[in-house]
């Protein structure tokens, strides 16, 4: 098919409520008119199998008893699971890691001054919810890898807990140093919150949940609604994950029975401080006992108080005690062989483990992968042969830190690099868009795969669904950017790049292997997250109740998982991650601009005396610090290698282009194609990882060392931008230049071997 | 002085934290070296004479009791005020004018369904506060001007009520027909609020001051700070000011004894709904019965509830029903006689009258007019003699409508606009920064009045110190625009224009006067407004509390009206009217074309069926209304415009450079450039006003029709863009360039005037 006609379905997809069906049917990427029909036809019959009765009594089935790791249901979920893949065809086993998993023996949270309050740390058991009652089995409220400690101090409210944070409370002079903070949950993963508290001296860290953020702010309280009531505590890990995921004790290896193990107060990735979570029920006395200045009011929450900085009056008893013990985890790993292809390896996976009960986390996304391994053991049944081996796993110990799918990746570390074509990921599932995130040489696929399968609500594609909201909220917020402008230059919606939070991040990220992560959401909302509420009855009263959106993601995930194992050319394209890497270094240039503004304002208002000008001195101010401006950066190897990748992408889709007319290549030729195009992902990896955290090799994707899942791209740049390191910036572009110098090589060589058979 | 001397002093003043005293003598604007010096010298002993202790006795006194029109210490503080004139020496008098001004007799709020409650419409005596328990001479909460009625209906919620948010509201299908809204103060003038609601069908309105706004969220509460309790509530007016101000019955004419009168049902200004303004004490039972969907974020406030659109299940039954009684309003006029320019008018004022007891609003303000007062006549004593006649005026009824301003300016019309140079307004005072507003004309005026007084808390000038509030506010922006992008091309700060609000509206928007309003405000905060605690207790506590701003304030205005009365040529200075009105133009060249591409862009997405596929089935919303979008507009005309009025303003300002260097010119010359230079802002009025509002004659300055107090500048041009009344614009810009050109006709034939006494 010529890029012309591409073009051309993806101008008509767009503008056009038809649903896939009624599309011409021009053949998918990587197949030939042939083999497309084919595939077409199997996907087809892919449709029609995931069951929403299935999905429903299945997340009945996986939540009805906590099952978090160590606990008894968590091994038998595992079993079960193990069971339901065996009865499908799939050759299936349980891979076994031993892992650090402390829980809690001692919680005590108090305000000591100036009035005494004691906190109740405890999710009540409501009538109407049967699940929430479990008592003995439920996790208490915590977070794991919390330090132990004992501490007393005066409390200091701190936002979200970010360095910003910290530099406005500067600006107020107040310091944290010997004393408590309180940070809301949100603006950045949980446990950057302790990690920067303590670089600035805290001693404890208390994080709740403000109702402005997932409580009644947005619409009623459990069980009367969706958001999180008065005492709903999220609880949720704070190992430093940033730094590297997996089991603390065994970075980098697979925590086997007898792996080398660090000693836990060598393992760098602890919390140095105490923290625990607690609901807006607790913290309301503590927060309205507090006094000093005034919070700024993008700081401020939902509670009916005057938010107030602190430091003190309020003092706060802060207790953590944990059983430091170690625990098993059971990854379900199962297989359906590939047929010509079989060393190319496709693998899915999605958590079992939960906090408590977790219906919608993980349980509401690993029901649909069960529901795709059930289509796909009947496809199979049925006579389809994939090319490819297929991989689907159900990882567990995800919750306290990717531990499951990090042991298992670092364990096979040598064979998933030399097989693994692509990973792709989900975690749980909602109601409404799809989204999409992941490697962008593989942004045109996952595109194609959307625009294939039917919204449940339209029934227009959730390719167009998506679209249609992109064009909305470029119309609402005033007419910039719209379908044209947002959309990657093939039309094509943008993928998010993927920064951490679940699973993929062992694969993408530590080994370099393409991966997607996906999910549909966007309406409804919720307030249970990592809660004991998290549960069937309400996923069943508030979420995609009817399982609709649950096997529109089976159908999703099985599509795009029978299109990587069948293509004839694998469907990466490179024109796509180009185009984002030249995104990316524009921002880059603009961010260094922005810098220097910044700085050099600051600066000049500083040495004029602004700040002192502008202090009220009923409430004083501080000048910020002052900071050297940074220099102008060497842009050039990165814009070469990009010039240089912009040429290779294009000659590889005009190679593709012609095969793809000819599609008379010889199978040896297209298995050498393939075998670089696995490869792709890797080359934009570097074996010594990133600055300060070498288990990260990626070199364009990464979670920010301070916000946590929110993704840095080009992180060695951008950080060392942001973090003020201007002697490293150049380095760390000609890192990134040398990578895609190296991807674009790969490109040009795949394109040759396409072009030499002709 | 040359101009390069100038921009030197003006570099100096905002490098340097140097007291003016210490700044060279350059000679003032419009004086020669000899007269600088002598008007430096009586302004350095105007400076010696307010008084801390006078400002504060003067608020005691004159908030002593409330001072409401029509109410017996109205008419007190009037007679004591001319009293004060006179005992410093001004021929002083009071003149009366006879308003309509309801007052009510039944109100009613109570919530009829799904349960009940009755609105307390009560603030609660304190017992710290002494004024607070006046209950016998209070108005009670109300809004003045509301129609009489006595309606029931559901609630809707609309935000703060402007036209924007009804269209969010249409997105989810809500309409308020037949309904009672309840908005939020704030977001415009309240006066809007009622407006657009029966614009839309509303058959009542309630408005409520959100703790989000100014409550609790802000700070503590009175009596324990500043902000405003739970029961406490903002009365004000709901006349139709955009429409007119002043008496709603004697549009255009003084509302002397015999005045022809509008009966009262065939008056425009009145409000076509019942309205009443509630505490968030008795917002909350009413917001927490609502049903419907989820308010959008930006609409929430600071309750602890999740807000909610409606309509209904709540159902409110409201009564409003007032005496329509017509009061006399007693306006203080005092005069100081000009020696050679008599005929040349200063005038400035600040009203007296409060909606209850009224310490900041209006008494802050009016206490520093008595100290200007005081110190003009002892400086008059002691032998300085204006050349300019100078007229002080403290206005009664500007509460309900700017009564007496407008009636006076009204009566006076005709010597006004031939007599009137000036017209400075403040109206309350607060702590901090000096805010500047005014005709751009006056703008290098004005700060140069501020470089020369000091900053009470800084000991740096008030204009240094504004001059750091922007530059730190560019700074902590990111370095975007700093002091010199945000400054006026002469390093002059740019001030604000001017809406409404206040009594300057008479002035430059009827009549065409130069105006200025004035004011410290910008450290503290308070939420008092309207209520009964706005009082001296309030004011002592959480104010300006030692009234060293009181006194700042006395010596900025006093300053500038010494300065406009004793100039030899008045001080106005055109490239700061050029450049602004550059500003504006290039404002609505890009406002076209943002409405064009949004407007472009909402069609689009409706016509692709984007907001069909976005329409969440569990809460629909329906997709926006389309809209024509605009064609291009001639800007041409005010485009030439400009380029004469820069060429102008040039010639201009080089005549007086010369002029300021040789200053030799006869008397009689000087005199000819002030009477053109007098008529200067009348020149930017049109005799047929403003569309569908012809007592708005201004054509750079109004209130917006939909914002009430926040300025449109160029509004026949603005509105019709805004209003999509595509047709008009270009005639609109026609009227703006004929105003432009006439200005640009004076300045030249000013300049010619000083050239040729060369």
């Amino acid at each position: 098919m010529s890029r012309l006609s591409l073009s051309l379905v993806a101008a008509l997809g767009g503008l056009s409520l038809l649903p896939a069906r009624f599309a011409p049917e021009t053949p998918l990427r990587g197949f030939t008119a042939a083999s497309s029909q084919t595939e077409r036809d199997w996907e087809a019959k892919l449709d029609a199998i995931p069951d929403p009765a299935r999905l429903r009594a299945n997340m009945q089935r996986l939540s009805a008893r906590p099952h978090h790791v160590g606990s008894p249901y968590d091994s038998t979920n595992a079993e079960w699971i193990l069971a339901q893949y065996r009865s499908w065809g799939w050759d299936a086993h349980i891979e076994t890691f031993y892992v650090l998993f402390p829980t809690p023996r001692e919680r005590l949270v108090e305000l000591v001054a100036p009035t005494r309050y004691k906190a109740k740390l405890e999710e009540p058991t409501l009538a109407v919810d049967p699940t929430s009652g479990q008592k003995a089995e439920q996790l208490p409220t915590y977070n794991a890898y919390s330090a132990d400690g004992d501490v007393t101090g005066p409390l200091v409210f701190v936002n979200y807990g970010i360095p910003a944070d910290y530099d406005e409370l500067a600006r107020h002079g107040i310091s944290v140093k010997g004393a408590i903070v309180i940070a809301k949950y949100g603006g950045s993963w949980r446990g950057i919150k302790p990690k920067v508290a303590a670089e600035h001296g805290a001693i404890g860290c208390l994080i709740y949940s403000d109702p402005g953020d997932d409580g009644y702010s947005d619409g009623s309280v459990f069980p009367n609604g969706p958001m999180r009531p008065a005492q709903g505590v999220q609880r949720g890990s704070v190992e430093d994950m940033p730094t590297f995921t997996g089991d603390p004790l065994t970075p980098g290896v697979g925590a086997t029975k007898d792996a080398k193990r660090l000693a836990i107060k060598d393992s760098p990735v602890l919390s140095k401080i105490p923290v625990l979570p607690i609901s807006y029920g607790d913290a309301l006395p503590l927060l309205e006992a507090m006094g000093g200045p005034v919070a700024p009011r993008a700081w401020r929450g939902a509670l009916p108080i005057t938010y107030r900085l602190g430091a003190g009056p309020a003092r706060v008893h802060l207790v953590v005690k944990s059983n430091w013990d170690i625990k098993p985890i059971h990854d379900v790993i199962a297989k359906l062989p590939g047929t010509t292809e079989a060393d190319e390896w496709i693998v899915r996976g999605n958590h079992h483990d939960g906090w408590v009960n977790g219906a919608a986390d993980p349980i509401a996304g690993q029901v649909a992968e069960l529901e795709e391994a059930r289509a796909l053991g009947e496809l199979y049944r049925q006579g389809w042969r994939p090319k490819r081996t297929i991989i689907y796993a159900a990882w567990d110990g995800e919750e306290p830190g990717l531990l499951g799918s990090t042991e298992w990746a670092e364990e096979h570390a040598g064979e998933l690099q030399q097989h693994a074509v692509a990973y792709i990921n989900t975690d749980g599932n909602g109601r409404g868009y799809l989204g999409m995130s992941g490697s962008h040489s593989l942004e045109d696929f996952i595109n194609g795969v959307a625009k294939d399968v039917t919204d449940p609500e339209t029934q227009a594609s959730v390719w167009a669904r998506d679209k249609a909201r992109m064009a909305v909220a470029a119309a609402d917020g005033g007419g910039r950017g719209g379908r044209g402008e947002n959309a990657a230059g093939n039309g094509d919606i943008p993928i998010g790049a993927l920064g951490s939070g679940s699973d993929y991040t062992p694969f993408v990220q530590h080994l370099g292997i393409a991966s997607l992560n996906l999910g549909f959401g966007g309406e409804d909302q919720g307030g249970v997250y990592h809660s004991i509420y998290d549960d069937f009855y309400w996923y069943t009263h508030f979420s995609d109740t009817s399982f609709v959106y649950g096997r529109a993601l089976a159908q999703t995930v099985g599509r795009a998982v029978m299109r990587l194992a069948d293509a004839d050319v694998l469907p990466f394209v490179f024109t796509n991650l180009a185009r984002t890497a030249t995104r990316y270094t524009r921002e880059l240039q603009a961010l260094r601009d922005q810098r220097a503004a910044s700085i050099e304002a600051t600066d000049a208002a500083v040495k004029a005396g602004d700040y002192a000008l502008t202090s009220d001195p009923h409430e004083p101010t501080l000048a910020p610090a002052t900071e050297v401006p940074p220099p102008q950066f060497n842009f050039a190897p990165l814009l070469n290698a990009l010039d240089t990748l912009d040429a290779a992408s294009a000659r590889f889709e005009k190679a593709y282009g012609a095969w793809s007319r000819a599609a008379d290549t010889a199978d040896a030729v297209l298995h050498a194609v393939n075998a670089d195009l696995l490869r792709s992902e890797r080359e934009l990896t570097s074996a010594n990882g990133l600055p300060k955290r070498p288990w990260y090799r990626h070199l364009l994707y990464a979670p920010g060392f301070y916000t946590g899942y929110g993704v840095k791209t080009m992180p060695g740049i951008r950080e060392a931008i942001e973090q003020n390191e201007w002697s490293d910036v150049d380095a760390q572009i000609a890192r990134v230049a040398a990578a895609l110098t190296r991807e674009a090589a790969l490109v040009n060589d795949a394109a040759g071997k396409l072009e030499a058979a002709k």
